[in-house]
């Protein structure tokens, strides 16, 4: 059956582009999506499958039943788009200001209606039936998965599987992970209150800025001197607020960062440090703090079994050219949910044009990807729907 | 004839608290002054003082001439208000959206107007001659100083005298101080140049704000380590800005601050090492920065002789119940400029009301003055004046 | 034939006993070992071994030549002990003062010449040879293996093993790791060159304290923001030496610490780091630095062939209840130049006594051993080395 | 009677040289004279004055009633020597292995036994009564003076003087100073408890020399942002004492240091934020620390009238060419305390030889000073003796 489908993919590869080019005009932001889910739920309902829209809020799902018995398989992929504007001068480039599908979404969601197609032609046959989980607000926290899930997006679900169209990795390449393979995504917020006065009169004052700047100091710690150094974390402060004018001492700063890790027992660490430092460098200031800390998306932690059988099946598709267990990466994806409720695995797609000495990074303006990927992402992922049921 | 000053000054302080009230509906920030010179200027000429406008740009001297041979002497009012939204609820309270008389300048004005109109009235026994030196922009660097004393405003003066009204200090008090009065005010404004990245990718990056905070706790070296401990320092870092995504890392991060001293020493070797430690500390991130390190107003150090003088002067005016030697000040005052041309002093008067528990501080939106202040004022400058021809 | 191997090590075990127990009581220290390496010598020479004395200044090599062809096996115990001074009461405890072997290389020695007794007595239908690599001074640094090689312990050799006892890992585990198994061990030594002085006259001194303190903080970032977090590293100062009188300024501090990767270019990375950083520091102060970096063992990286073929060994033996992959050590070993020259493999071999609820650490004065973990290690490295020719 | 006194003293010059180089012969250690008070006290059994020996332990009061009724006048010297090898090479270099007065304490003496004689032979003129003060122990807190002074040595005293021989100011110059003149001299002793471990493995620890890098690096701010700046005020860290292994992390760090102040408000402010510093830094960290602050000498501060009697006696003796207003230094003195009993002024009398370009510090192996500063010095005290009584 791999073959049939393999054939059909190839003939479904033009318009799988056409597919991606036209979301690609008309991104939409997190949580803002209407268009897109409105255009997936149509396609699906062409198709003859069970569509449920507005699910956990946007997402949209689609149920296709095999002919003959076998496993649920869930499929998917996200859709929103980023607030970047596009700075690509080709034909098919974003027609709203200030939006951008720069992190290949629209790929995500081309190569599965392509999927969804090609199974479709083949649902006598099939063995099981594949649920489509068209996701929206994958990019911004919360993020839409965790009310998918909450809405039963998964309710039988026996397996999922899922891939990121990665722009840094060659086109032929696929790449797995055992375990953790993307970061926890959490933020911190503290507001350091302490006392302005004038520059010239530091003793009246509690020095907001001297005491920012002694926290981002001694949080270096955290990762260098209380994490097992096997493990892996980062503590990243984006964001120092503390804008004045020269010849005042002021009385807030505003510290905004991001937490990284791979094992909730790390990650809780880290907060409970963090907190503390906080306030002990305050005190020691005689100034206090307003400390917040939000948790963002967990790991994503694939399971052992279904990533080596994701592997094999890579390494049987011959538009694959080279299946490596990857080094995990810090950034994050809310696929993570989904791997805490059911077994799966998530895996990376190159879509690095073979032409381009380097890639544009994920959520550049000019951000772009080698589209042949999303038939290799199609194929990976339809042999593995195949599979599974044998 | 002082007898006959103090009388003349009596009578003139209901109308030296209608001039004070009267500017102080109409403030003008530093620089954009208009009205109130011309003002200033009308009432010099009412008096039939020489007149010249737009000295140094927006200032105003005036010269009285006595029908007696004696020493040139100049006084000296600045004008300018602050870009301040007034709080008070008086009936004089400022009239302009945003400015605001907060710093007693109305004050000095009205005082040297009263003055000028009483010795106005003694004229023809003055020995020498009186230089009024209203000055524009005393509040904003460079200040109006500086130009007017290239305009010529100091040629042939013998001395100057000056005073602040101090909303600290109990009105009745005056408080002189030998030597280094108040600080030298510099501004250093450092740009740090590092390079950006995702918040989880901190080794692709040279982090700004680590950097930044860095460069901020070392520089508390400078006070604590490299100056003599008995001198009298400050740096005070106001700004930082490094304002972004909580989940970037910073490219760049800029931090303005101030520099008072008392010594040209200390303040030539705070500066060299400022800039040094600027850029060994982005050096060691292989960063870099752009640094601009501001002079301005030099420190006001009064002459000795002629401090005794005035106190001496001061001790004998009857509204004047304390004279005391002050500590000096970290806060700057470009009358610095004129005591590096010629010999004088420059000294504070009293103006926190008797009943007040604590004044607000200048450059507060509710900062007011006790107005007998002013007389009190014009008392030891007229008596300084008078006795100076001695 | 592994039947034939492991009955004979069960019978050699009290033997194996008596010989650790004996070394445990003259232990002696990294390149002065002269007894230890004599016994070795003598029991290879009664069993008929090619025996090689003062390889690489203090090791021995023995060879067996099997009676079949096949691979040229080494296996490799370290034989040196610690400067510690022993607090166990047993019977066999150490009697030399200040030093143990309270690392379990003595059980590392028993183990191999049991096993090479076990061998010997299978010796004619052995295929192809095993060469006996004891080796001295694994605990400082340079170590002995890198002489030893040079001398030529290697030459011929097609794979090679070794195993440590773990006493912190339960008695029947087996831990393999593919890859980088433990960390490079690198030694850093920094004189900061300041100018000392009175307390009380910091403006005339370059503070070595002050220096220094700026130092270790600013090298928490080696770790924290210039390293990829996901490769490991350790970056720490052990020692701060600057003691003087309490009413002095030092005019010296010396920093002494240790670095550890897995990967030669997170190590040099952090080397050059680490020299620039020091170096900028102390330019910020006027001062300087020695600065002095000295390269320790690489890292063991692990053969993945012989990692697997190990781990699959260890499953067959019976005395094994858990093979397991295990999280990588920062601490180090010198078995890491040996996998630089041929293909092989390290492992734990579980030393902790069941009814030891924790054990006292490595290099502990109270650590020891669960000696059957002796059998366990010799019958998996006597499996593979059997397997290996097959 | 002072041109009689001036004559009297230019003979005994010799003397007074004599005594000088005899005492620096044999130095004593602070809290171990015995020599030293014994000589004194027979110089002044010799010339009939009462002495009282061991006062405050080991100090000497020797009293001379005048011939007329006046005031009674506390005159001070001290006695002890430095713990310091004499690297003088002169005749009279120190006789005793490891002990010099390096601090000229002997030239203190001298002067004050020379003064004593020499007011000897006039005192039936005399008006009023002489207490010479021989203090032991200035140089080690507690100090001899508090002892001295609970023993009685001011009882009945109207006034005190004292003066140091100043080797950096040139000789013939007379330095006094408007209240504060020298620091309050404290100590502070700080044992951070942290927890140690392998070096490898930070997290396990709590990393008392980070903790103390750190501490060291906040401590800044006392200065820089706690203290008002125009009050002077020195923290210094003298020593940091985490000696150990390269490869282990620290358990303990021990740093001690000192605080110098003119003011007791400023002295306070330091202590109590030092101690709270000490432990927020700590508890950012789970650690603790022992933490100690003992308060030695306060602060040197003369009287105003009485130091304006002694400049003006100082001007009037024909030795002393310059007399002037100094800085504050910030080391210290326990003549301090006498000043807080009775009223009083002390001063520094130049004993920098002409011909030497650059003096050697106090506390210098090589230190010295130009003897004639003694027949200064004796002049101008015994000038301030006789005018006081008039």
């Amino acid at each position: 059956m791999e073959t049939a489908l393999f054939e059909q993919l190839d003939q479904l590869y033009d318009e799988m582009v056409d597919i991606r080019r036209h979301l690609h005009q008309y991104p939409e932001l997190s949580f803002q999506e209407e268009y897109t889910p409105s255009y997936i739920a149509e396609f699906h309902e062409h198709l003859g499958h069970q569509v449920r829209r507005n699910v956990g809020n946007r997402g949209v799902t689609a149920v296709l039943e095999g002919g003959q018995p076998g496993p649920v398989i869930a499929l998917r992929a996200d859709f929103d788009a980023l607030p970047i504007q596009e700075e690509n001068t080709h034909s098919f480039r974003s027609k709203v200001d200030g939006a951008m599908h720069a992190c290949g979404h629209d790929g995500h969601t081309a190569t599965l209606l392509g999927l969804a197609k090609a199974i479709n032609y083949l649902k006598h046959k099939w063995k099981g039936s594949v649920v489509f989980i068209h996701q929206h607000a994958e990019e911004y926290a919360p993020g839409g998965a965790i009310d998918m899930i909450k809405d039963g997006c998964l309710d039988g679900v026996d397996v999922i599987f899922g891939t990121h169209l990665w722009a840094s990795v060659p086109y032929g390449t696929v790449q797995y992970k055992y375990g953790p393979m993307m970061a926890s995504v959490d933020r911190f917020h503290i507001d350091i209150i302490g006392q302005g006065g004038h520059g010239a009169m530091p003793h009246l004052t509690k020095d907001a800025i001297v005491i920012g700047s002694q926290l981002v100091m001694n949080l270096q710690q955290l990762v260098s001197r209380r994490v097992d150094p096997v493990e892996s974390a980062v503590v990243s402060v984006g964001s120092f607020e503390a804008a004045n004018a020269f010849n005042v001492i002021a009385d807030q700063a505003r510290i905004q960062g991001t937490v990284r890790t791979f094992s909730e027992d790390v990650r809780s660490l880290i907060e409970a440090e963090l907190e503390q430092l906080t306030h002990t460098t305050c005190q020691g200031a005689n100034a206090s703090a307003d400390f917040h800390y939000y948790r963002g998306y967990p790991a994503v932690v694939n399971h052992d079994e279904e990533t080596r059988f994701l592997a094999e099946c890579a390494k049987q598709v011959p538009d694959v050219s080279v299946v490596e267990e990857m080094k995990p990466q810090m950034s994050g994806e809310d696929f993570a949910y989904y791997l805490q409720h059911v077994k799966g695995a998530f895996f990376f797609t190159g879509a690095k044009h073979p032409e381009w000495k380097t890639a544009y990074p994920h959520h550049h303006p000019k951000f772009d990807i080698d589209e042949r990927a999303m038939l290799t992402a199609a194929k990976v992922i339809g042999k593995a729907a195949i599979d599974y049921g044998k």
